[in-house]
């Protein structure tokens, strides 16, 4: 066991399927890549669900912490009355400098708050946001929308912010050489939008730091043509929702056309291997999870529904962050260049 | 040839396909649907295309009109420049009452800005909506969005009047019994959102005309949960080319899959018609157009990629929004009820 090994907190009592798939991924985890997990949670709950699977952990490994936070629970204040909660002692270990990052399956709202009461913001960014990595038509060029969540009314330097710091994560944990940065609008010029659009296009046209590619329309989301998509969490989360929903709505769709009729019936036998391997490709459950950037510390959302799977994605996806100094990199870029004054450029 | 036939102005030189595939689709829903259809545009364009499919239309079936706006057109500045450009004579003929509706493949802000200017808005509505029809997992439960484009920055009070002109339509053209109205955000609760959600929500809630069934998140928009959905403009766009790109993106995903291996493509020769059949029920080409909602007259904008069978499509519709008076409909709601005044609700 090497000291250089990440770190990973994982709270072990976040999600639908916590513990037991939460253990279970970290455990994959930690044999596949390399990190050393850190479960934080209730200890009885969390040795059963070890029991279970035939595995020990040392006692290091195991963080005790007491009750979480509950999905109908306001994050703020369920926070402050549970200072003990798996997600706050998960983030206080980041804090400590006893973890590099923090995974969560959990209130995602309660994440994002524990985050920034606990870690705080990285100099110069005013708004941290949420980025979920979507597949696209060419292969292995996912995209990165972002904010997905974090930030329902955004001015445009948020937005600038996010272009940035999505920039820095395409480049370095998703290896896009060059990423090709796009603006979420309803129209390729420039005049199109609303007020924010507008202003925000005139904050990354001819940004020293990004490669700014223009307006994306919806439909250019999918297509590969551009790496990183910045938004307001409201319009993002629409779309990453509504993404999710219409996968499953179109392998429904197909699947009622599929079983009428006895060729159909054989043609789906003969298909299943391919169905199963273009499920996995949309399926938001294999891409571990959503990214909170803008924070002075790795953090991980998942999705509540997450199963091991997920969780060790989501493990791997916290590892690459900190191998590959994304952190260091946002926080240099805002030492090298003072923001833009929106106020200043916009007129 | 009844006089009581609805009579449809088509902009026969709007779109990709214009005049031949525009002038298909018209002769064609005239044929199916018992409707005139009045062809607006350059007389020869129009004979030669008529020429091509076997067909004559009496004289008077032939509206001339001189050019046309082209789609890379400044639409307010271009609509003044040719006053007797197709879409600016087929508004013309509805506001004469020469015409009942207008179909147009062309242009979408031209033919929204032409509406307004030769047609006005219905009393009572601050703001016309485009509204659009997707389908959901429920067959035969569409779903019509609105607003998908005319309005990027919103007032609750703008939304409040999309519900209520989107349950009209949806019950009488449409044909659903109650409507089920939702209103587009982030979250169940009615706390969340961005501010134009959180103060139209207040407007919804309550609401005598409408069925308020809460808000819907972006994985319910295709779930048949809700018959309407309403929303700004600037999400309602992003959402609705998401949408078409999608089903695109899902579709291409798909064949790579299913032409990978021998079994793979025995089974795809197989399943060809049930693919094809799945393909119709995405493409938005079959759903024929989308409504503009709020104007002094019935108005279906087509998609620019529209062909004859899309053209069709959005004749009946105009004809099913003019047979069950839709317009009357709104007018009188909102004389029976005048509007909420959303300062003393929302306080």
């Amino acid at each position: 066991m090497s000291s250089t090994r990440a770190r990973i907190a994982i709270d072990a009592m976040g999600g639908d399927h916590a513990p037991a798939d939460i253990v279970a991924g970290a455990l994959m985890a930690q044999e596949k890549w390399d990190v050393e997990v850190l479960l934080v949670g209730d200890p009885d709950q969390i040795e059963a669900a070890l029991k279970h699977h035939h595995s020990k952990l040392p006692l290091s490994q195991i963080i005790p912490a007491e009750g979480t936070i509950e999905m109908h629970e306001e994050a703020l204040s369920a926070l402050k009355r549970k200072p003990k909660a798996s997600i706050n002692v998960a983030m206080n270990l980041v804090r400590q400098k006893k973890a590099d990052a923090v995974v969560s399956a959990g209130h995602s709202g309660a994440a994002m708050a524990s985050a920034l009461l606990r870690l705080g913001r990285l100099p110069g960014i005013d708004r941290p946001a949420i980025g979920a990595v979507l597949p696209t038509m060419k292969p292995d060029s996912p995209v990165l929308v972002l904010d997905v969540g974090a930030n329902v009314d955004c001015r445009p330097k948020f937005l600038e912010q996010f272009a940035v710091m999505g920039s820095i994560y395409s480049r370095y944990v998703l290896g896009t050489s060059e990423p090709k940065v796009g603006l979420l609008n309803i129209g390729e010029e420039s005049c199109k939008g609303n007020d924010l659009a507008i202003r925000t296009y005139q904050l990354l046209e001819n940004h020293p730091e990004i490669a700014f590619n223009g307006n994306a329309e919806g439909r250019d989301v999918l297509t590969g043509k551009f790496d990183v998509i910045v938004c307001d969490g409201f319009v993002g989360n629409v779309l990453l929702k509504f993404a999710e929903g219409v996968g499953e709505a179109v392998l429904q769709m197909l699947k009622e056309e599929l079983t009428s009729g006895l060729q159909a019936k054989l043609g789906t036998t003969l298909l299943k291997p391919s169905l199963m391997r273009f499920k996995q490709r949309v399926d938001h459950v294999e891409h571990g999870g959503a990214l909170l950037l803008g924070v002075a510390g790795v953090c991980i959302i998942s999705h509540g529904s997450s199963k091991a799977a997920t969780i060790a994605n989501a493990v791997r996806l916290a590892k690459e962050a900190i191998d590959n100094q994304v952190l260091e990199r946002i926080q240099s870029q805002y030492q090298k260049h003072p923001q833009p004054d929106e106020k200043v450029i916009s007129g």
